[in-house]
């Protein structure tokens, strides 16, 4: 499906735009681009949250829109939901796919997995948008152990 | 359509993100950013040639590679077809879409006719990245009358 194609070829043009500027590794560089990575994702995420289409007007319960997350958004943007959703239930939660989209096309030895970090930005911001949204503070985090899985966690804050 | 939003928000924000870095309007800033989207839209627009189902395996003629863009590739990219393609048959070809997605969400004033540029610059370099893969060397530019419509125009550099 193309669309899906356009987003996901986008997202790695402009990872490697603003991946790029900063010629010294050592400084603050790739600190910087992973936050403007993160910003550009909350941006999209708040206004992903206030398009798509939600059965109920509000969600009272953090697990309904955590599910909305794996499911309703997962499904705009990757056409697939989410592989797994779990929770201390404390607030704490682990969103698991198995074969995320936006590191498929990565090479999936483990010399890669350093380059992860900056094609998971977006979508750590994008989660956390889409939940602010929703009417949730959030920390989103992102984790990879084997290429091209990955799992996000999300920490809801309280008030 | 969610995947289309997306493709729209995602663009939007980068926008934002690669055209606020220069603080001064004066300098070569807003030339510097132009070029960056359009050279981000050119690398897109090759791989989504590579991607886009074609009926035929080459494109002899120069028209027929602008009609799949006109059909397949805007199909791809906003569900729809541009609305005229026009040629003086002598490698020049003016893409006229009406209602060009990436203007609407702008005011249709013509105090906004000025920032029309820069959301037009990715797909300018799309449209020739998407040709490149084609196996022709263009030159795009974009001009707007009247938002949200506006007109792409293609010249074919013989070799």
């Amino acid at each position: 499906m193309a669309d899906a194609v356009l987003f996901e070829f986008l997202h790695t043009e402009m990872v490697a735009e603003l991946w790029a500027p900063d010629p010294d590794p050592g400084s603050g560089g790739k600190r910087r681009s992973l936050s403007v990575l993160e910003g550009l994702g909350f941006r999209v995420g708040q206004a992903l949250g206030e398009r798509l289409p939600r059965e109920t007007p509000a969600f009272r319960e953090e697990l309904d829109a955590l599910k909305f997350l794996c499911r309703d958004l997962w499904a705009a943007m990757f056409q697939k939901h989410m592989d797994g959703l779990r929770t201390n239930h404390q607030g704490t939660y682990v969103l698991q796919d198995n074969s995320f989209p936006l590191l498929v096309t990565m090479g999936s030895g483990p010399q890669y997995l350093e380059e992860a970090p900056k094609f998971l930005a977006f979508t750590c911001g994008l989660l956390c948008g889409a939940l602010h949204t929703l009417g949730f503070q959030s920390l989103v985090t992102a984790s990879v152990a084997s290429l091209p899985a990955c799992k996000f966690q999300v920490v809801i804050q309280k008030s």
